[in-house]
C-alpha cells in the first residue's frame, strides 16, 4: 500500500485493521462540521469506545440485524442497498419514538473472500442515508463470519413528555398509516419465485424491499402535533397493531379495504389485500390519535396519510378485527414474519 | 402454555414474541429499583426502542459481536459462558475509557432448532455479569441464522476529562498491565489441538478465556488516581500499545521478562511467552502513566499491577520494540488476531 493505490482486495489478505482505515475514509462524509450532532463527538472511531457529549434530553437506543439468506439475498440486494437498508431499518425505530437519531455504531461480520470494495459500498450506501438524516456513523466492529450478517445500533435523543410509545392508544382513537403498505412484501413475494429475476420485479416493489426511508421527519411533525402513540411497521400492519393494542390494553378494528396500497402493488394481479396486512419491512408510521387531528396531521405530512381503522374498548381475544369491503370479518391467517419458523 | 409451565422448546416452534417474554423475565434481575440506572429508565424492552434520561456525563459507546466457530465453539463455550463473555468484553471497553456502564443492547442470531434453555442459559449468563456492574439490560433484537452471532452493545457514562483514551501517552511514560496475560491464548492454544478437550485444559485457562472479567472499578480508581491513557488488551499486548503508540504518536520498549504470567500458564511446559504477548482476548487494562504514579496505583488496585516496558518518543517502525530477558531485540512475529485471515 505504499503507493496510496489500494485496489480491491479480499479482506483476508488485506486485514482488519488496513480495512478500518478504508472504513473511516468511507465514512468521513457523515462527520459534517457544521452539524450540531459531530459538534458533539469527543472521542470518534479508532480508540475503545466511541464519546460524545450528552445533554439532558430523552436518550434512545435501538439495534436492529439483518442475515444474509434469512432478511436478504445478494441476488436482488447490493452491498450499498444493505448499507442503507441495515441503518433505515434503524432510523425507523427512532422516527416511531418521535426521536431524533445521532450517532450510528455497525457491526459487520463477513466472509475473508468478500471483496474489500464490496464492504465499502456497504459503507457508502448507508453513508449516504446517515448523511441525508445527519446521523454520525462512530464506531463499531467487523469480524468474520460465513455468513454476512449486518447489526447496526443507533442512539438517537427525544424531548421530554414529546416521545411516542406503542402505549398510549386510547378507545376512540383513529389508526392511521403513513406512505403505502405491502410493497416490499409483494417484492419477496415475487422473489421468492425463483424463476423471476430481481430485474423482473417492478422496480418501486423491489426499491421498497431495499431502499425504505425512515420517516423521521414525519414523525417529529407527528409528536409536534401532539400525537403520542406510534410504531414503524416492520413487522406487519396486522402484527404492529396488535404490539399497539397489547401495550395499550385496547383492541382494534381495521378496514382492509382502506389500507392504501402503492398503483405498483395494485398492479400485480396476484398479489392481494393481505400482504399489505401480514406481510413486514413496510417502515411506514402506524400511529393512533383522536381523529380531530387527522386533518391537520394531512396536512402536514409530505406523504399520504390514510385512516385505517379506529381503537377500541379491550374485547376478548383477536385483539384486532379486520373487516373486508362488506364490513365483514375477514381471516388473513396467521400475522407478521416469525423469524424461527423453519 | 396455559398452564404457565413452558417445557425447553426448539425456537422454530416458540416463536419471537413468546421468546422475547421468557428473556424479559430472565433479564429481570438486572432492573435493580435501588439502582441508580435503573431509576433513569423511561422505555423498556418492548418498544420500538429503549429510552432512559440523558445526563450532561461524557456518552460512551461500543459493540462487539462474538461469531461461532470464529470466536467460540460450542465444545468448549456453554451458552452461560457466551452470554457472560460476550458483556464481558463490551464491559472492557468501557473499562478502557475510565466509564461507568449503563446500559446494554443485546442482539442474538440462532439458528431455529436450538432450544430456548439454551438461549435463556444466555441471557442468564449475561444477566448475572449485568447485575454485579449494574448493567441494565434494557432491549435487543433476536433473528434467525444458520450461525450464532451474538453483537452487544453498551453504552457507559464518563466524567469529562476524566477519560481514558489511546493517544495520551507520553514519553517517559511507564507502560503497565493488571492482572496476568495469555492465559486464554494458552487456552486457545490447547483447545486447537483436537485431541485436547475442554476438560483436559486447566481449568484457570479456560475460565481466562470463556468468563473474563472486566476491570471496571480498577479503572474508575486509575482514572482517580490521574492516569488518562489505557487500552483493553484485546487483540494483544503488542498489537494493543501499538495502537497506543499509533494514537499517542510515540515508540515503547516492551521487556518481555517481565511481562506477567499466571502460575498455569507458567506450568503448560509447551506454551512460550509469545502468548502472553501477541495472543488475545486477555481484558486486562494496559495504561501508560508516569512512574511516579504506579507505586499508588499498585497500592489502589486489588489486582496484581506490573510495569512492563516504557514510553519513547518516536522512532521509526517498529513502534513497538520488544527486548528479551538480556536485553536483546526479540522478534515475536506477527502481532495480535486478525480476524479475516483464513
Amino acid at each position: 500500500m505504499s503507493d496510496g493505490i489500494i485496489a480491491a482486495m479480499k479482506l483476508s489478505a488485506l486485514g482488519e485493521f488496513e480495512l478500518i482505515e478504508l472504513i473511516k475514509i468511507a465514512v468521513r462524509p457523515t462527520h459534517q462540521p457544521s452539524s450540531e450532532t459531530s459538534a458533539r463527538i469527543m472521542v470518534d472511531i479508532g480508540d475503545d469506545t466511541a464519546a460524545w457529549s450528552g445533554s439532558d434530553l430523552v436518550q434512545l437506543a435501538t439495534t436492529d440485524s439483518l442475515v444474509e439468506n434469512v432478511h436478504f439475498k445478494f441476488r436482488w440486494c447490493t452491498w450499498e442497498d444493505l448499507g442503507h437498508k441495515s441503518l433505515a431499518v434503524n432510523l425507523s425505530d427512532i422516527a416511531a419514538m418521535g426521536g431524533r437519531a445521532r450517532f450510528a455504531l455497525v457491526s459487520l461480520s463477513c466472509p475473508g473472500d468478500v471483496d474489500s470494495d464490496q464492504v465499502l459500498e456497504y459503507y457508502r450506501g448507508m453513508t449516504r442515508l446517515a448523511t441525508k438524516h445527519e446521523v454520525v456513523i462512530i464506531g463499531g466492529n467487523l469480524t468474520s463470519s460465513p455468513v454476512v450478517t449486518s447489526t447496526v445500533c443507533v442512539f438517537g435523543e427525544a424531548f421530554p413528555d414529546h416521545i411516542l410509545t406503542r402505549g398510549a392508544a386510547n378507545p376512540g382513537d383513529a389508526i392511521v398509516v403513513t406512505g403505502t403498505l405491502g410493497s416490499a412484501a409483494a417484492a419477496i413475494a415475487l422473489l421468492g419465485d425463483r424463476a423471476v429475476s430481481a430485474e423482473a420485479v417492478p422496480a418501486p416493489l423491489l426499491r421498497a424491499l431495499v431502499r425504505p426511508e425512515a420517516r423521521l421527519s414525519e414523525a417529529q411533525l407527528l409528536v409536534d402535533l401532539g400525537v403520542r402513540c406510534a410504531i414503524d411497521i416492520s413487522d406487519g400492519l396486522l402484527s404492529d397493531l396488535g404490539h399497539i393494542c397489547e401495550c395499550s390494553g385496547v383492541s382494534a378494528t381495521l378496514h382492509a379495504a382502506q389500507v392504501p396500497l402503492s398503483p405498483e402493488y395494485r398492479g400485480t394481479a396476484e398479489l392481494h389485500t393481505k400482504y399489505a396486512l401480514v406481510g413486514g419491512e413496510d417502515y411506514e408510521l402506524l400511529f393512533a390519535c383522536d381523529p380531530s387531528l387527522v386533518p391537520q396531521v394531512a396536512e402536514a405530512l409530505m406523504c399520504p396519510v390514510t385512516v385505517v381503522g379506529e381503537i377500541t374498548s379491550r374485547t376478548v381475544s383477536p385483539a384486532v378485527t379486520v373487516l373486508d369491503h362488506e364490513g365483514l370479518p375477514l381471516d388473513v391467517g396467521r400475522p407478521g414474519w416469525r423469524h424461527f419458523a423453519l
